[in-house]
């Protein structure tokens, strides 16, 4: 199979499945869609077991003893130390071996070797790759050479380009799935996404995994130009989900704000606007800086227990007044990442069910 | 209580054991101040204990079961590999597990981000956090913004900008007392500080740690320029040690040479000199390049048994040829810097009785 | 002994293993010219045995236990992740922590400190030092001077300047014997080295460890510049061994092709052909660009078991179609670095007997 067919394929459900699943368990962990309902509520389940499990000095031990032996390749050929650790901490959390590798430009590639070579050797010391990269394809890239190979190991995406970042979202749907349980879960909810929608990666796969669940609204706060694209709001639309967008944060919370159950605020993404990588003037033609800032004053618009995400790092636009809202759970998400991932690794590993099933005994879960 | 205020509390001796301590324990390690005799004789003992216990395999699983679980971010914005080498090694010793975290800068403070909020995002994945950085005041803010935080950890201060360099000083204080203990420790001895006083952390450092223990006298020998400050001086007078200052090192050896216990040598530290950080030429306003240099003729004017160490690097003022003189305990101070960082993580966590008694038990302290 | 004695004694057989050697086991690894045939054969044993035992749980664990507690620093002043991955994955394999070291140059070289201070100082903390460096005799130097320290630790080279890369010759001497295991092993075989043999290391250390063994006939072709010069083949030749030189693939492969059991393709290495560091035009003065390439149509040339290898990276010299040949071996090659630096370690810290007891004992071997 050509690289371009694996990518087409994929491009639908059905091959998507086939190319990253193994025995039911995810191998690859390329797209957010390529996780159904159940993969996620599945997921979820595991990263609380091990959240749980860990605050015990005989759970951790339990945890660390799982993955022993497995080495996991951090490949993160752009700098992303708050990611990278994340995932280093989750390998950790049950027992895997780390290495963060940063510079793969540094060394082989300016001989004149081929990407797929490098992986493939660096590939040779591990079990487990995460990797990101700068460019939209190179974890489909890698899991392609290496599905080649005759020692093809997983592939996990932690962010490629502008278009996926596949843990982010799974960290998120864990959050708020966590967040709403004691109100019956996310089905149901509208959930409110703030910021700069079309080029934040993490706003977007929310948006997409969120039609995994029966959510009755999701709403869109931005400036006109960095709206969602056209797309994006069709593909909710068709999953039954009521769409709204709006350019005024204010005017939408006066109007709606009681009924929102979780606002995702995002950072207005400066550092992209302009090729050459400097960020722009705070401003400009996102229109005034704090449009799309939740400030203090909104307080009394929404209710105490709805929930309030932030996929960090933030500027201004949510200030450090919301820290004491009942709903505030930016430094749980932080926390969540590492849960997720280290669910990830259970499940590609094999080490799932031995883990719900401890907890479980336990009276963990 | 904002920054301003724990900083100031940090300067009286009772709000500081009270923010810095818990239980008893050392919780963050920012000042060389915050430890009482006691505290010195405590951590020194599990430090001798430690280094005793690894040097057997059973003593060196029993040390690696200790800490196991426990994560320890090294965070260096400033490059000091051998610094944090020791920190790892002693962490590593104790079953911990570590991450060198070096580009704090590169990623998200380039998006906007406040301190406080990058580093309490990176401790989300840790259990205690190793700091260095050129500013003064970083470690105290970072401990600062963690308690005030929901999951405060233990920061360990690997040296603040030209102020504090805590465990450097932990260090030389156990040397010192661990070569001196066939005489009788610390008390009543007579010790040399020769070099550049005024810049050098690590003396300054030791200076003020000897005020803990009754030491007879303290002596520095450095150019006019770059002798200790009065308020330096006065401090270790007001603890009814005598001070003698002084600019000339033959000339004080031959006068004084046969008195000396112990002395400290330090490099003239020219890469401060300009604000550019080039270091300047040699010599110049220090005077002649080696007026504070041990030469290897001034052997007949100390005693054998006086005690020589050296914070390192050195460049000229420690000749190799000092190295078979039975006092010559500068690769000890090395070893003895991941031992007392060891001692350092035991006491936080808790750890230090249990060390100590199985060492008691075996008959090794 | 001065460096430069130690250096001559090193230029000698005898002398070579008095300092290489502690207790018949391998303590410095520092040239390639220092193992003997028995050394090999055991080495190669070793990392047989290493590398059957990691293929299931109880294996892996027992291979973790080995080492714990030793603690391996790689001293990689010129970047090249993969050599360091392999080492490191080596040592994680028996169970040995790791560290790597990159930035020698920015600490404390920049304060004047010696070479020797600083090596001896970052050793404090561990217990071998892998190192890699572009000077020739860094890695002899550091040996040189840890031997003469109060605590010497294992220096393993990892490649020093353009003259030796002894691990790399070790791992092709494995992988050789390895794939032509079957066939009654090295002896009486004709291998062929193809490229820049002036300037591979790889290749000409190869070329010198075949010597060890009863090979019949080493034959180079590459570019005229680029043969290898007439010591090595004198050197070859006073073994007994013929020698064959051609500067054109497709002639020779047409004349003796059938006869040859091994083909070892190496890269034109065009980044070295300035003082700049620039990679040179392709072709060039090594003639047109394709002449050293093993292209798919000699595949009726040569014989389905000869064993096909290549150091990597590649670029174009040894064509993806080639991959499904029998003999190809090149990503075993890769592997097997990693089994024979674990077969090194295990050596140095005499756990090589456990390990081939063990496999003993379980028929893996």
């Amino acid at each position: 199979m050509s690289f371009e067919e694996y990518k087409a394929a994929l491009g639908t459900s059905a091959s998507r499945r086939a190319l990253l699943f193994r025995d039911g368990r995810p191998f690859h962990v390329l797209l957010s869609q390529q996780f159904s309902r159940d993969d996620l509520i599945h997921l979820t389940d595991t990263a609380t077991s091990i959240r749980r499990l860990d605050r015990h000095r005989d759970g951790r031990d339990f945890l660390r003893g799982l993955l022993r032996g497995i080495r996991v390749m951090n490949l993160f050929a752009q700098p992303s130390t708050r990611t990278a650790e994340s995932f280093i901490a989750a390998a950790d959390k049950l027992g895997a071996t780390t290495r963060l590798v940063a510079d793969i430009r540094t060394s082989s590639f300016s001989k004149g070797e081929t990407v797929e070579d490098s992986v493939r050797t660096l590939s040779s010391f591990f079990d487990t790759i995460v990797t990101r990269h700068p460019e939209d394809d190179f974890a489909v890239r890698a899991a392609w050479g290496l599905q080649r190979s005759s020692r093809p190991i997983p592939v996990v995406s932690a962010g490629s380009g502008k278009s996926q970042h596949v843990t982010q979202s799974l960290l998120d749907i864990y959050t708020l799935r966590y967040s709403l349980e004691q109100r019956g879960g996310i089905d149901g909810r509208t959930v409110l996404l703030v910021g700069d929608i079309l080029r934040n990666r993490a706003a977007r796969s929310l948006a997409y995994l969120l039609t995994k669940f029966d959510v009755a609204r999701v709403d869109f706060v931005s400036a006109k130009n960095y709206l969602p694209e056209g797309g994006l709001v069709q593909y909710i639309e068709k999953h039954g989900i009521k769409v709204g967008v709006d350019d005024n944060l204010e005017s939408y919370l006066k109007r709606r704000g009681g009924e929102v159950d979780a606002i995702y605020m995002t950072r207005l993404q400066q550092e992209w606007d302009k090729g050459d990588g400097q960020p722009t003037a705070k401003g400009g033609e996102l229109g005034t800086e704090d449009a799309f800032v939740l400030k203090s004053e909104f307080r009394s618009l929404i209710r105490e227990d709805c929930v309030l995400m932030h996929p960090l790092p933030r500027v201004n636009e949510l200030p450090e007044s919301w820290e004491d809202h009942p709903g505030f759970v930016v430094w749980r998400q932080v926390r969540n990442g590492m849960w997720m991932r280290a669910a990830l690794f259970a499940a590609i590993h094999g080490a799932d069910q031995e883990i719900r099933a401890r907890a479980v005994r336990l009276g963990l879960v």
